[in-house]
């Protein structure tokens, strides 16, 4: 390896994604040392070569250590560099973007994060706000050709709860038929233990949620599908 | 900044694409020094803290010292990273892409860059192999809903340049009629000093070229609607 002095500092920032009362919201923390001491920051921090086996472990092990939390979506954003994004010399950071259900994220951060609606973020240390405004679009991007916004909910969810995390994401009010229809849904019932096809976004569950009249039925999403077809 | 041996080395490396004979292709060079000594592999280098402004700076640094090549199309891929990757230790690889007419690409880079078929590669140093298939994936994507295929063409071009070079990225072929219609192309008359529509793709010049008969007018992209619309 190099000298210290001309190679730069690497550290892994996760921009934490999640909805709460109808908002995407984004999980920010206090800084406990300087540079930026009490400001808001993104969760985030330096690879260390002796333990981490990849960036993406990096970004695992950060979250691990500040909440417990492992969100089952994670995925790079983009690498920010230069000189003057840190006071303490030129550096890298290889962002994230994680998507969280809320309750999952609300318990296991509890103390340490605070969530600010994406479209209106307060001052912040770094570039991160750069890299949330990022992080956004990407997700509003994806979110019309793939399952991604599945993430922001609970494995199990009802399809008026997708519906609803649709609706957030885009800021627009459908019917539920013309919901499934845009969705182009494809359900798949699989018994445990058989496989889903390529095909299908969703696969229903033998599970219920509530109601005594009318139980919802639970889906969860199919992983193979994930960026298979165009949805808004 | 942190002890040299708890900091990984972070490097640029660019996949450099060019269209040559009807192939996809990449521009690979022979490494001169150790490790894999006389293997072949993707342009690239260090971050310079001293000298970069950036790591789309050190992209362009790296491809100016080795060619004098400044491609008008470059964007950041992917950070790849981790202890195997290369035997010098811990390390981190920001990729990039770049497109470049072969013209251009061919004289700047004489007796530095071999060209290889994107989809019949040899072997290759470090992860370069990975690399360049993410690189061709993405531009193969891109090419079906932005103007990325025309940084491939030379600055000024004609339609029928600008065909070939989609069913060169599809594979498929398509009669002039379908084309124009799948392109949805909008062309905006400029005349110097004025700006272009933001929904024009692209824009006319008042250049035409060869034949006695009927000469072709030339094209050139409308930046400002690089990714604005479906194309394929």
């Amino acid at each position: 390896m190099k000298q210290s002095h001309t190679t730069p500092d690497v550290s892994v920032d996760v921009v934490l994604l999640t909805l709460d009362e109808g908002m995407l919201k984004v999980a920010l923390h206090k800084r406990a040392s300087a540079p930026g001491k009490g400001s808001l920051a993104l969760p985030g921090g330096y690879v260390h070569v002796d333990e981490d086996a990849s960036l993406e472990a990096t970004a695992y092990r950060v979250l691990r250590e500040k909440t417990g939390l492992e969100p089952r979506y994670l995925e790079q954003l983009r690498t920010f560099g230069g000189p003057e994004r840190d006071p303490r010399g030129w550096s890298v950071a290889v962002s994230h973007v994680a998507l969280i259900p809320h309750g999952e994220l609300s318990q296991a951060g509890a103390g340490v994060f605070h969530f600010y609606d994406v479209d209106d973020l307060p001052d912040l240390a770094f570039d991160h706000a750069g890299q949330i405004q990022e992080a956004v679009q990407r997700v509003r991007n994806k979110a019309s050709y793939s399952t991604l916004p599945c993430w922001l909910l609970p494995e199990l969810f009802t399809l008026t709860q997708l519906q609803g995390i649709y609706e957030q994401i885009f800021g627009e009010t459908v019917s539920r038929g013309t919901f499934r229809s845009r969705l182009g849904i494809r359900v798949s019932e699989v018994t445990p233990g058989e496989s889903a096809d390529e095909a299908d976004i969703l696969i229903a569950t033998e599970q219920f949620q509530g109601g005594n009249q009318r139980p919802a039925r639970l889906f969860r999403v199919n992983r193979l599908s994930l960026f298979k077809r165009a949805f808004w």
